[in-house]
């Protein structure tokens, strides 16, 4: 099923499988444990209390509604719709009931696309985010029910989303995962690096905690998306350029990748809001995303690395897409360059 | 497929999927990472060089082929027949080769049962243990190539296994999957109680880290397996008791669960070495599995837990078991009993 082909697709969404996830307890869990990412919703809440006055609010993918509760009982929306297609609805709708919040949230058991509202919205908020911002997509589902329920000059939570990057050192990887097979325990395993180099460098490791010393570079925002303006036919293909100048001599190993949404405020002195997910932040449960090059580059203070990053999604698996990056490293200034090295790699993710 | 029935299974060894894991290096680097484990092996060779000599070794399970190398090149012996059903027999042919030791090392792709030897062996060592010892059952393989191609008087290493138990505390899990729903961002999630409770605590946490004085007692051992004798008819229920003194107050939360094996020495004055997977251990790649009670009982030192613990092989999913705990908590001696509770729990080990 690994490498499956369109053709024999029967659910390219794999929807039985990410919804079904989204049943069990564990990963809402995870998701509540994230202070940092449960807390930005809080804030921007409770810095738009005034806004949200008898406004109609839309969260969608509520999980167990814990967005929608805090707009209940920190502002006096009109209305709150919490959609929900995994079943987790059902509790969902308990939990609504527990905090007395019944009149003002409704739960509504769906896939977004089939929801069906009295009338339009005026907050469309949602915790959408994968790694690298767009995995698993279901970025796509909130255009599209911006697309059909959001008023005219109504609110996009995020409002606005970045994807970042950085070329990084990844040492401990790097030896655990290759370095390893050269000596373990007085023996030759060599045989197994190129094997080790298909396993563990030819897909994105998730969840990598980098470390904010083992940033190479200032990290560069190669990805800016408008929530407002952005369409479904722009997640197809998505490209950003970089220029990195390096910052301490060391080991290029790889990129590392996260992102930042921030969410508008609507009321005068409203402050907006970030969250944040990368290195130099309170960490998140998304962590990083580290694309390991095939062999690591020796850079010194000075250096730039420069050079695009394409995200195309997978046109069968439409949860899937691939990351491409092409990067020069240059020593020396661009006119008087001493030495270069250039590298392309496509990294599937997950298919 | 989580809950299927013995009549619909295709495969009730789940071959395909058990095997293909052991085909991608990811689970053997793990392994290989783990010193105590490999060490141990290791050690089992150099203490005995002398017996080794000119003797015939069959590794069955050998993965990288570890073993296997540690015994051609530590010691002299006439031939090491080195069995790995998954893919990886074709890269330990390599690393067999790339050490030099393919005069020595055979390696043969098969199942166990299904292996061609020309004659029977001195030795058979295995690395077969699995969470709670029997998980996944890999010992039945053992005990089928003991029966068929262990030479009379031949040794088995490991040569006995244990489980061990103790009655722990665990409040950082508690805490997290269970009095976390009480209060998070000030709402009452309290109606997933039941469901953690049904997610968490129904089947055993494996991974799980006890620290040492998280230990209510002193450990017992529950099981005590000789692997000279033991059948695989002997698999498919397995009892022990226990009665543990609680050496300090706290809450009794569940059992945790661990196993060391032992290998002994066929050499004049050689030390048996033991690789022991306990708290009070170097810590492996197999931790300990933590069996929860559904509500924690609080307990005093003096203060005594007893009961049983059943290993039942599940009947149709032949790599699963279920383990059944019956404990009694008594305050006071069992004469002057001032208070006591009792409970039983069986948890699905997977199925
Ligand atoms: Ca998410
Ligand atoms: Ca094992």
């Amino acid at each position: 099923q690994q490498n499956g082909q369109a053709q024999d697709l029967e659910d390219p969404w794999q929807d039985e499988e990410y919804f079904g996830s989204y049943g069990t307890l564990k990963l809402h869990l995870e998701m509540l444990l994230d202070q940092s990412r449960t807390e930005a919703y809080r804030q921007v809440v409770l810095n738009n209390r005034d806004f949200l006055r008898d406004k109609v609010v839309l969260d969608l993918g509520c999980g167990t509604g814990i967005i929608s509760l805090f707009c209940a009982q920190l502002a006096q929306p009109a209305k709150v719709f919490a959609v929900e297609a995994s079943s987790m609805a059902h509790y969902t709708r308990q939990l609504v009931k527990q905090n007395g919040c019944e009149d003002v949230v409704s739960v509504l058991q769906g896939r977004a696309e089939h929801i069906q509202l009295p009338h339009k919205v005026d907050v469309l908020v949602s915790e959408w985010m994968g790694n690298c911002l767009l995995f698993e997509f279901m970025v796509e589902a909130v255009l599209q029910v911006r697309q059909r329920w959001l008023a005219e000059g109504g609110v996009m939570w995020p409002s606005s989303a970045a994807l970042l990057l950085v070329p990084c050192q990844a040492h401990s990887y790097y030896t655990e995962s290759m370095s390893f097979w050269k000596n373990p325990y007085g023996l030759d395993f060599s045989p197994l690096q190129p094997l080790a180099q298909q396993e563990f460098f030819s897909k994105p490791k998730f969840s990598h905690i980098l470390e904010p010393h083992n940033c190479l570079s200032v990290p560069s925002v190669v990805l800016n998306l408008n929530m407002y303006t952005l369409t479904v036919e722009d997640l197809e293909e998505m490209a950003g350029q970089f220029s990195f100048c390096v910052n301490k001599p060391g080991d290029f190993h790889g990129f590392c990748a996260w992102f930042s949404v921030g969410f508008d405020s609507r009321q005068a002195g409203g402050d907006a809001v970030e969250l944040n997910t990368g290195p130099f932040s309170e960490p998140t449960h998304w962590k990083q995303t580290l694309f390991m090059l095939d062999s690591p580059v020796s850079v010194q203070q000075g250096d730039s690395i420069s050079g695009s990053i394409v995200l195309r999604r997978n046109p069968a698996w439409r949860r899937h897409m691939s990351v491409t990056l092409n990067w020069t490293c240059r020593t020396g200034t661009e006119d008087d360059c001493k030495a270069s090295s250039v590298g392309t790699k496509t990294f599937p993710m997950w298919r």
